[in-house]
């Protein structure tokens, strides 16, 4: 294989941008599967293309070749992520590029799944076909951010969603916190949801103010009911929640909420990985829990939705935890900025 | 005279952006007076252009018809403020245009000084000539909020600038704040100062971090010593501060600092406008301060650089005040978001 990290040849670029056109169609819809597209381009011109739609369903390729009939012959496979080396529920995807008379495949990615990691290449390679790796790469990764941290450390990737006021602050002194952010705020929140294989919450939230936690938008490209239900953990030490189909919250009516008595927040992260493939992570809770995670440097990426707002120096806090010096601070870079609304969104990597 | 508000001619539009570029190299050095920019074209071209560099010398007119010559005969002169037609240090720019026999005048806008107040567009009638008001207007006044809204209200522009972290906070809760924001905020900060007559600041400032609040940039287009110096004015109600060769204060020993020792902030604007023709007034200080001017909605821009960092709950609000309920909550319009720096930095209407 060659890997072109350089001098990616502009067509190269062309051709894969489209492929991670397709790969977006799934972003909602394949957890705990990747999102990844595919195109069939034969002396320039495109003549297949698809996307991996949901697990269980074929890959990528698979409606790619298919689209591409006989044109596949001698043309040029463009991937976002390794094709896979084994069978699954589905034939390996190597082979079937291979069986297509496919003659060059250009891939965004290593796919880091153990089960692949190399292998699909490999098989690519010993069928004599050009394989090319690194066009595009952070484009494509950033599909597939909780996978690819999930295949390679064991842990989410977890982001942490906050709303707050200008001056960082939450709700009133008397709890009073309704609206403080906008409508389109809140429809943001939505795609984030839909993104996550788990949203983490604190009693405290549930009691405060019963929320539903789920993904209900009819804006997100695909209607909510494709989009696997993320399982809701509520962090629960006190054990003063448990599911009853009479409680008087929400989320303790439904059967999928996870409640987790323990303090241990790494080992919950390791076990939504291991035990419930939930590899996009969603914090969506106060104060305390959002310090917990940060302290913790358990957090991935930042997200504050920020209300052109003052609530005063008596309100609440956005985050509670007390570094005692300038030197314990929490330091981020600020990766994009953008208005939502009335309101702006601004999206933090730790520092 | 006529206006064009919607069909601006685009030939128009072009020009008085150039005679806008002339005003924005006097931006820090007319003060009091407003920064004004003209263009004169003949045919098409420019054939002369001039900005007014300084209280005291030459209007912006006279330089753009001294380079114009007798290629001004017939020509257009582009002014972003209506010339003036009284003879203060310098002869009335309208007489100027009209003797220099320009055909054709496109003002950006209305001069409110009463001593001008359509006057000059008068004159320029009166001679025949065809006045356009109305293009790019709002770009043209952006130059000279105070200057504007002092004439027309007796109330100086009052910029509030804050550096706050991402959860709003300015400093640790032991007093430690030095760095929050970057050296790139501090640096844009220094136009804000350059661009304002006064600069308020609170006694506990000065006691607490001894700021020079000067203008000393060299990154301004001008040296800083031929901006006008902003005076400054303590907030000293418990007359802890005065002015002495030895204080320890570097503010202190400065014979152009000044005491407010009442409470009433309007009466404070209102007078620097009157006696000190200070029209854009920069608040830079504490947490109480900005209350203060923030809940007497004494503030026409808020100004916020936020460095991407936590410092937790126990750390110093940006703001004081405390609204009972969210009904009190102060709301803004985010004008504008850029980064400067590591840092973001907020412009906000309120409303």
């Amino acid at each position: 294989m060659s890997i072109q990290n350089h001098a990616q040849d502009a067509q190269d670029r062309y051709f894969m941008m489209l492929a991670i056109e397709q790969a977006k169609q799934g972003l909602y819809t394949t957890r705990p599967n990747p999102a990844v597209g595919c195109v069939i381009v034969q002396a320039g011109e495109v003549v297949g293309q698809g996307f991996h739609p949901k697990a269980g369903e074929p890959h990528a390729e698979v409606f790619a070749l298919k689209e591409a009939g006989m044109k596949a012959v001698g043309a040029t496979a463009y991937v976002t992520l390794e094709p896979c080396s084994h069978t699954g529920r589905t034939p390996p995807c190597a082979l079937g590029l291979i069986n297509a008379g496919i003659k060059r495949v250009v891939i965004a990615g290593l796919d880091p799944n153990p089960q692949v990691a190399g292998r699909g290449i490999t098989l690519l390679e010993q069928a004599s076909i050009e394989v090319i790796v690194g066009v595009l790469t952070a484009q494509a990764e950033a599909l597939n951010r909780g996978f690819l941290k999930a295949m390679r450390t064991q842990m989410p990737y977890v982001r942490l969603k906050i709303a707050t006021s200008l001056d960082g602050r939450t709700a009133m002194a008397s709890g009073e916190s309704k609206w403080i952010t906008s409508a389109a705020a809140r429809e943001d929140v939505q795609k984030l949801r839909a993104q996550s294989g788990a949203i983490i919450t604190g009693s405290e939230t549930v009691i405060a103010d019963d929320p539903q936690l789920n993904v209900r938008s009819s804006q997100l490209g695909v209607p909510p009911e494709q989009v696997p239900a993320p399982i809701v953990v509520v962090l629960d030490r006190r054990q003063r929640l448990a599911h009853s189909p009479e409680s008087s919250h929400q989320l303790c009516r439904r059967p999928n909420t996870l409640y987790w008595r323990e303090d241990d927040l790494t080992a919950l992260l390791k076990n939504l990985v291991s035990e419930h493939r939930c590899y996009d992570v969603l914090v969506e809770a106060g104060a305390s829990v959002a310090g917990s995670f940060l302290s913790q440097q358990l957090v991935d990426k930042l997200i504050v939705y920020q209300a052109p707002c003052l609530l005063g120096a008596q309100a609440k806090p956005m985050v509670e935890f007390s570094p005692l010096s300038l030197a314990e601070q929490l330091r981020f870079s600020v990766s994009s900025h953008e208005r939502v609304g009335s309101d702006l969104k601004l999206t933090l990597l730790p520092l």
